[in-house]
């Protein structure tokens, strides 16, 4: 199943899901209230009974859709956890898996603007990335079990301003701008996703392949991950975990190629769909 | 005024407001819903009229009190933030603030229990710090308005597993397991604390003082930090954000003195009430 996000003329955003051979339908007409990700993933078994009733008439014509993550308690991301990107850095390789934070404000639309504001960064940097969504509560859970945690996974675009992520130490601030976390188009629940450490990955800039790897060159896998986490760390059902970006960012080529208004960026996994973001400066007031 | 959240007698916890001259009244029972921090705010006016028509009868007699905050979008950190602890961990001066996270999983009560599992670390620390309760949808503010952003001021404990907080060098997850922010007692409007950089903080190990000082030390003060971080990120009703610790940590001291299950810490802000943890080792299952 797919769950998305949409919102289409002037109606206010709500929820939907795929039904099967197509066609989006809002979970409010089908009598479902989900105001969070959280809700969704608490109504799983309802809203796969109700999608077994609908029909084509419930379908919403040419869907706009929306970040499908609403309201997580957090939203983690991990560090140097491509192999291929660690070497292309010159970083060593961590010993275990280096964790930040994006703040839920720097959440974006799949199709959202990128604001990059001169006067704060001139160093703004994409990355593709895997994106886990939490589906229950989760405490100390082995590496085996760790997957029955999962409730889907979507694409994430983890901005970065490299000025700021290199002077302030600590990543947080870099990689929480507003608008730094174009997330989405939709979350595939996880039984569609055999596979986590076997899914391409790429992404483009202005159509031209910067990134091209695989989720197999993950040094820390998605199971691993959550174990890991979860040993000190409650994860709650709506959080995100990023996993961390192959090679091919802006700031490692020579000369490094930042983002700059203008350009497009695309952030594709292999059968989890794709982000375009065009990049503004902002509106001044 | 003053806002709790209260647990008493087995009725589900609840936020409440104390009356002029003392005595706690819970919103529910004066028809105000409220389920998180940011409800709180919104409903501030109607609490404030409420409140005005309350007797001795609607006081909850012996209240329990219960983290006030509940469901923040963020909970924001500064690191070095106090000169004193400068000095005494032999830092270099941030030239601007040092941004982390505490995952709000680590949110736990003013009397709640701190779990230390020496499994995961063998240097837990405290820290006394003033937490602002962020109350308006706030970017880019001016330094001289900022504190129009603040709802209220409240204690917290910036717990540290220090082990991690170096090894790791992303602080985020050292500073995030579960119970790691005792927070409360309960949140100070903003109108009842004029100067917040006037504030002697202080904490305690078994009635033992360790650190003493004020929020005159802080390098950034607050109207610094929340301008400083709304350039670039949206703050929202209900986010927190701790302002950093001063000296008299346990790690910076020689030889370095952790804390570990038995142990008691206490953590005053003046005018703002004390938290009381009890450090217990995990219950094995």
């Amino acid at each position: 199943m797919r769950i998305a996000r949409i919102g289409n003329n002037g109606s206010a955003p709500g929820f939907a899901a795929e039904q099967d051979g197509g066609g989006w339908v809002r979970l409010d007409a089908l009598g479902i209230e989900a105001h969070s990700t959280a809700d969704v993933i608490a109504a799983r078994s309802e809203i796969e009974r109700a999608m077994s009733g609908t029909s084509g008439a419930d379908v919403v014509e040419d869907p706009s859709f929306l970040r499908p993550i609403v309201a997580p308690t957090k939203v983690l991301a991990i560090g140097l956890n491509y192999l291929d990107h660690i070497r292309e850095t010159k970083s060593k390789q961590p010993e275990r898996p280096i964790l930040f934070g994006k703040f839920p404000n720097a959440l974006n639309d799949p199709y959202g603007q990128i604001v990059l504001d001169k006067d704060l960064t001139e160093r703004g940097d994409y990355e593709v990335e895997l994106a886990v969504v939490i589906g229950q509560t989760t405490r100390r859970v082995g590496e085996a079990d760790a997957l029955d945690s999962v409730f889907g996974y979507t694409v994430a675009n983890d901005i970065s301003a490299r000025d700021w992520q290199k002077a302030d130490g600590q990543f947080d601030r870099s990689k929480s701008f507003d608008t730094f976390c174009p997330i989405g188009p939709w979350i595939t629940t996880a039984d569609e996703v055999p596979d986590p450490q076997g899914l391409a990955l790429r992404s483009w800039v202005n159509g031209e392949l910067r990134q091209d790897s695989s989720t197999k060159e993950m040094l820390f896998g998605v199971a691993h991950l959550i174990h890991y986490l979860s040993r000190g760390m409650t994860l709650e059902p709506g959080d995100v975990l990023l996993t961390g970006t192959p090679h091919g960012v802006g700031f490692a080529m020579e000369p490094p190629r930042y983002l700059a208004p203008g350009d497009v960026v695309e952030c594709e996994v292999e059968g989890l769909g794709r982000l375009r973001n065009a990049v503004v400066a902002p509106q001044k007031a």
